[in-house]
């Protein structure tokens, strides 16, 4: 069972995981966790070592949060070809999703953290190669299947799907405007559909 | 003729720059400034009214590196599909490249000031347009003078192009290895080939 320690902690994490994905580590002050939370500090420090720590849980709720989404809807869908499909569905329409709206917690953090803070960079690195090992089972499933053309090649195909979703976030974030998103979408689902055998 | 002001101006840039790039706008403090300029506070804040003013113009520089660097190549070239080689060649290597070394300028800026910074997500993204523009003049070019397929998604193209290389930088950045990076490059080349009419 939860104790109540648990239970503060899960609440730090949740009310300050938008803080991080927004404002990034260094731009998150302990007088942005003390507002958002409504706590003391020595209520926050007390129930995590420093800044770091909140920030890795954070991260890792954040993107727990896309991942849990993604993977709820790929359960409703019986094909991989339809499984696949819920990813560009699901960035297209990014500014929907809370947990989306401020960009990708995995290009925020990494792009942040890849060359100033080790801990952050693993975990950034480690949630952007769950996503890629969750593609390749997809696409290794299909194949084994007879759902989808046996000569794909896995690494590539994974690698387009994530990059093109990653950058055409870039697009729409800085712009503003979805054209450039939707154009790279709309390809990436013709792509998807093409796999089928 | 530059002033005396104008070179401590650009001075304070140049070096700073790489710092903007790696720590961004709310990681760089006003001590890495001094430290990586060796001048004073007074003379930091002489030449530039405050951060905003050094982080806007380091940003600039450091984005006029990466576009110089990339006219300079598709100047030494003819057709309109080697000059856009130049795009996967030069991401491809991109840790050989000092301007590129520490991620792609625009999209570590933006990922960070989209939410937090109008004035840099603005210059981010008027780079990213000029980048989206350059690619769009490059193809039209290639449609009008017979050398590139009539029928090619113009905004579709520029947006695959420069989303698939801003996607595997991430992917390159964030985990030190270059296999998804250059999937991406191999794919994205094939795609410029396949432009040729």
């Amino acid at each position: 069972m939860a104790t109540k320690a648990d239970r503060t902690r899960q609440f730090i994490v949740e009310q300050t995981a938008s803080v991080f994905n927004v404002k990034g580590f260094a731009g998150t002050s302990l007088t942005d966790m003390i507002e958002v939370t409504g706590l003391t500090k020595g209520s926050i420090y007390g129930n995590f070592r420093n800044k770091d720590e909140v920030a890795v849980a954070a991260f890792e709720h954040n993107f727990q949060q896309v991942s849990n989404y993604i993977r709820s809807k790929m359960e409703e869908r019986q094909s991989i070809v339809d499984k696949l499909l819920v990813y560009p569905e699901t960035y297209r329409n990014f500014s929907k999703h809370s947990f989306l709206n401020n960009g990708c917690p995995i290009a925020n953090t990494s792009t942040e953290a890849d060359d100033t803070h080790p801990q952050l960079k693993e975990k950034a690195n480690d949630a952007l190669g769950y996503w890629r090992n969750s593609v390749e089972k997809l696409l290794k499933a299909g194949i084994k299947n007879d759902e989808i053309k046996p000569d794909v090649n896995v690494l590539e195909f994974t690698s387009i799907l994530t990059s093109l979703i990653q950058g055409a976030m870039l697009h729409a974030k800085s712009s503003g405007k979805m054209n450039y998103l939707n154009a790279s979408m709309n390809f990436l689902e013709s792509m998807i559909r093409e796999l089928k055998k």
